[in-house]
């Protein structure tokens, strides 16, 4: 097999594994196999090895190693946070969240509210930012932990996490954020930031699929998630995944190394694209706030046009962007962020989600700058606008959504 | 870095991953490393991979690829089943489990005590075996799930899990096997065993760390663990570890086809090395039944010898074994599976565990009768027998204990 042509602007949705990373695994695989639980030298050894990554991970985002739990991806990391903080809370039986949470939260709160839980999802602005007073409001005598993510995998929005952490710490409550779109994208400094818990995941890092970890503040309580062996000093039961590891702390290193060039070249790249989107095809407008937002990610609603159509000629081109996240694709419901932000069900489902990374040129901005219009108007020319929007009001039974999809209004929301 | 000389007798802790599964999964890591939820085909290609790795793991074990959950580890598979249990069957809270269990389910039964629920472990005879009818009346009106291993990690002993099974049937309860040391060694056909949950772990199969399975029987509600995006069909969040998912289909495939040669060439093996040990060395005993028992497995007692020295010189050797199970090692408690078995603590830190896999050689097993021999008559020169249970028993606080330490009775407990 051999390497695919393609266009690749889906790093929200995964990223490649860096040749550097597959290399400094590559003798995990093969020769240092061992369990580094054993007592002999050729598993024991493998000791030190986990120890350095775990430093290189702890040290872009300014922990201490000892912080770290390594886990198996950042969904179990954030499940991780939650329980822990309801277990080691007792008493303490609700969760402040937002409405526009990664799926890992959205759906572990429902998993909770089941068990007889309280989860409250707060509602986010047209702009996808939230208010502040209302989330401290909404904390209550028995919220154990509110859990707030940092960047928004979908629209790349930015939460004020250190402004949360701040209220949280004065009103006796834990603080989770899911910090999994931004290592490499933005400096990370649990220590500034302050919150008491935080999600990673590898695969988000150019380090492969399989591996996360969860920062637990010095002197925060912690019961394990996955339960079982004295790995991770008691905090995360399994063999560890000595391979997945060491490619992470490798993964973490090179992201330390090029912070600079995320937030300089790939964002001027981001910036060329949406300019070149917003300037060049009628009808577009960007979803949620132009700042404060990862420089990598935008996110472009294209009127009266189905995102499915634009991915799969897009897809025809080789070009890889896509519509909600990847973890909810396949699901034919319009973006559950997007929808909490105000945009009608039609403009969410008109949306697409451009997320650059490391290895993106400006010679491929201008690929999918001139296949996108090209997509676009020959989507316009085969289903109007008008005509688009009436084909689904007949589709819709609901004649309140069907109304607010035929507003021209709702186009304009988060502008 | 080069492959290290080692003699691996080491493989109930991990194995070593394949050259055709490393093979399998490369070009995962390089080349097709998109996110299978994706809509375009850089992304969506992947699924047929995973459904060629599912088909080839539920082939192992005689599954329907639909009853197959990729998670990370055993451990998180036995936390699953257990959970899952007690979720989908609200108002029961008795887990009933054995003594001799992984420390995934000892150390999760504990956690659940702790959060309210009631967990029985039972006992096992001096030979490692069950009582069964101790086992079916220990079953309570509240018991939502029985779960016993299929063969012990420690001494290879196996429970009659297809009779477990009737019982729990009959009585209408769930049972939940950790069969993670099986596969390759056992003919696994869940469909024959009627368990309505199996774990299984990558790694103890020549396949990597970070990722293992849950058979879920069709039909057996299930509530997932790890909770996020639809993943899994929705039984388990997270993005799919898609070269450790191809890994595991392609070790599952080399274990198929080696099924034979794992239970006569490693087993006769293993018949060599433990009757060459039992027959050349005094003062020495098996631990644990010698059938039912897995064909790679010898657990031998080293009367008046600490495990921990032999361990050592053994290393020097390039010799691998252990002493307990790899993801106990480090705490200094004897074996829990041997203390259960009755054995004392002193034969229990005095007992070694052989365990034997598909890349050893007749030759290596002379080599490690020779050095052991001569390990052990240089361990006892330096620390006769009595002396060394003398120290111990001045260093003992617990009078009982030592005084069993030093009847030479416990040394023939499980003959």
């Amino acid at each position: 097999m051999s390497s695919p042509a393609i266009y690749y602007f889906d790093n929200n949705a995964t990223t490649q594994v860096a040749p550097e990373v597959i290399e400094a695994m590559l003798p995990f695989l093969r020769d240092y196999w061992g369990n580094p639980s054993s007592t002999y030298g050729f598993g024991r050894q493998l000791g030190s090895h986990l120890d350095e990554a775990r430093a290189r991970v702890a040290a872009l985002i300014n922990a201490e190693p000892r912080e770290i739990i390594f886990t198996s991806c950042g969904t179990e990391s954030n499940n991780s946070a939650l329980q822990s903080a309801l277990t080691t809370r007792p008493g303490k039986t609700h969760v402040l969240t937002t409405a526009v949470e990664h799926s890992a939260n959205i759906k572990f709160g429902e998993a909770l509210q089941k068990r007889g839980y309280a989860v409250t999802y707060l509602p986010v602005a047209a702009d996808g930012a939230l208010d502040l007073e209302r989330l401290e409001q909404s904390i209550r005598p028995e919220t154990a932990i509110v859990s707030v993510m940092w960047a928004n995998n979908e629209t790349g929005v930015l939460f004020p996490v250190k402004e949360i952490a701040a209220i949280c710490q004065r009103r006796g409550v834990l603080f989770h954020t899911d910090a999994v779109q931004t290592p490499g994208k933005l400096k990370i400094d649990v220590r500034a930031l302050g919150a008491d818990f935080l999600s990673l995941s590898a695969h988000k890092l150019h380090a492969p699929k399989g591996i996360g970890l969860l920062y637990v503040k010095r002197g925060v309580k912690y019961q394990p998630y996955v339960v079982g062996g004295g790995q991770e000093r008691g905090r995360r039961g399994g063999t560890e995944n000595v391979p997945g590891i060491v490619g992470f702390g490798r993964a973490a290193e090179l992201a330390m190394a090029r912070l600079g060039d995320e937030d300089t070249r790939v964002r001027s790249l981001r910036d060329k694209l949406e300019e070149g989107i917003l300037q060049s095809i009628p009808g577009t407008a960007r979803n949620g706030a132009k700042e404060p937002r990862l420089p990598n990610t935008s996110n472009i609603a294209f009127a009266g046009v189905e995102a499915e159509g634009i991915l799969m000629l897009l897809d025809r081109a080789g070009i890889c962007v896509s519509s909600g996240s990847a973890c909810t694709t396949g699901s034919l419901e319009a973006s559950h962020v997007l929808t909490a932000m105000g945009c009608s069900a039609a403009r969410a489902r008109s949306s697409i989600r451009f997320s650059l990374g490391i290895y993106n040129t400006e010679a491929e901005v201008d690929y999918v700058l001139k296949h996108l219009a090209e997509t676009i108007a020959r989507l316009r020319a085969v289903a109007p606008v008008e005509e688009s929007f009436n084909a689904k009001a007949q589709r819709s039974n609901d004649a309140k959504e069907s109304a607010r999809e035929t507003s021209s209004a709702s186009w304009r929301t988060s502008e």
